[in-house]
């Protein structure tokens, strides 16, 4: 049998409230009824009911995170980070993820609040109206994580345009004239969005006097696959090609892959340069060079918003990390 | 303002308890009353608070996964499986992770109990006395996944010897007669434990009459990191060494990508076989084959058998889900 307040209350000759009130700190008795209501607890082994707590003190010590996609290394090392400040903080974290396309987000968003957790870190994912009002209605706490938007919702975010760009010029520094990129989002999504890392690459070209046009971009998807597709489709596009940013590390595993099978040599035929620095670059044969946008420290700062914002009712605070290359072997100089 | 329940009871004239037991769908009212309780619940935009009811349904639909790693990319295919079929069957997914040495498993499970979960699936962690007895007392459902034991407890795990023992097999009949292991269990932590896949190792060597002793054997972590410095220690200790397999697809991937900074040619001068088949396999250079252990299908068979379990407290279930070598080109005849 599951020892119940009750149980307790009957024990120590006091109240249920009593209990209830040692159990949330909230004053109220004697210095020697908290003692003894302690005591009985201990010998009842009584196991505190969190849900039947966050009734009394309005807490479920429980926050979300609605995240795109489970199986990136990226958003897996964003789980990793908040789940462990979480940890420290006393929450849980329940995990919500929309698949790549978001179609579950506003239902999750429901979800949550209807679990009353304590606050919701939405990662990567474009803040629809729809997200904003619903949020907005139900004064949920939110944290945007790598996404910012143009509603007053505080975010932890990299400068996907600055950082794109950086790369972009980092291949032009190193000779390279004939540049592509292999961007992860698919061209029917894009209608009317803004696509930053898009953005950063052309002005790179054009504030080198390089051309740029449509096809030196290929839009897929986010996964290796889409990188070993893109390769061959980027190549028919521009043949005399000599560099390629891919939007992310996996797309750059992709492009590697597929130019070993191709028996086009990376970096001596082609140099590519990859974008979120995941773990697995460093062990690509060869290791990937690509922009670290420091998403550990992105993911710990929004987790530590979060419970700011929890305890406090902070203001809406929007953080920017910084970005920097890290040099491997897979860009030479042309 | 939030509407609660009693803001529904006020305006469709009812107590509290029959707005309570329509919502739970107890009976013990009209339909009529049923109806008009209901109606006033949309037009308030009464939206039940999840931690009230499950109060009284006594099911918080809240399962929680304990996990030690969230960064490899097993246990985050497993994650992405159990969390599908959980939001199919209506309930979140608390994720914990006790990171790789399981310290914080018996702190995770006495947190789950507290939040009063419907279940909860413990994945790739031994499970110790101190936690059986802890499920045991405190009759939490539990489910093992990838990793099974000597308690009566419902498990899907893979035959990991026979898995282990076919991969060394397979490397023989490709004519390798020198073949070593990295495993990833540091020595350390061994001290009395099974460790089933070095013994499907060692044992398809002695069946063959092959030399196997503990050199043949490297102990280490799980990460590409350690498969790099495995490769280097395990040809000191066998400096004529064909073949190698690996614990995990992880420690495959720092194999290969040591051999490559160090100039050796897999398969060509080391075979590489791995375990697991993860989705990067395809994508190394050159593509790893590996023992599938059908990740995929054991999580989800786990998470169903959760609320089997949860549903009809179903007997005991032990699973094992089959394995296959999945060929690519990293293992080439001797």
């Amino acid at each position: 049998m599951t020892v119940t307040i009750l149980d307790v209350a009957k024990r120590a000759n006091v109240s249920k409230a009593t209990v209830s009130r040692v159990l949330n700190d909230q004053g109220g008795y004697s210095e020697k009824t908290k003692r003894h209501v302690l005591k009985v607890m201990e010998e009842l082994e009584y196991n505190p009911n969190a849900v039947a707590r966050s009734l009394t003190n309005k807490r479920t010590q429980t926050i979300g995170i609605v995240l795109p996609d489970l199986i990136s290394s990226l958003t897996t090392s964003f789980l990793n980070e908040i789940e462990a400040v979480a940890h420290k903080a006393g929450s849980s974290v329940i995990v919500c993820h929309t698949e790549s396309k978001g179609t579950k987000t506003m239902k999750y968003l429901q979800l949550l609040h209807e679990k009353r957790v304590d606050g919701v870190i939405l990662a990567s994912t474009i803040l629809k109206k729809e997200y904003y009002d619903y949020i907005k209605k139900t004064k949920i706490p939110m944290v945007l994580l790598s996404t910012d938007s143009k509603y007053p919702v505080s975010s932890v975010t990299a400068d996907d345009y600055a950082a794109a760009y950086m790369a972009t010029k980092y291949l032009i520094q190193q000779g390279h004239k004939k540049v592509g990129m292999i961007s992860g989002n698919k061209e029917e999504w894009i209608v009317g969005n803004h696509l930053p890392r898009v953005e950063g690459f052309k002005a790179a070209l054009l504030d080198n006097k390089l051309s740029v046009s449509e096809k030196h971009v290929v839009y897929g998807g986010f996964s290796c696959e889409d990188g070993a597709a893109g390769l061959t489709q980027l190549f028919k596009q521009v043949p005399d090609l000599t560099a390629i940013f891919t939007e992310n590390d996996e797309i750059g595993m992709g492009v590697i892959s597929a130019a070993y099978q191709l028996g086009i040599k990376v970096p001596e035929e082609v140099s590519v340069i990859g974008m979120d620095n995941v773990k697995f670059c460093e062990y690509l044969n060869p290791p990937l060079t690509s922009v670290s946008l420091s998403h550990s420290e992105m993911a710990k700062k929004a987790a530590n918003l979060m419970f700011e914002i929890i305890e406090s009712n902070k203001a809406v605070t929007n953080c920017i990390v910084p970005h920097r290359i890290v040099e491997r072997q897979s860009v030479s100089k042309k």
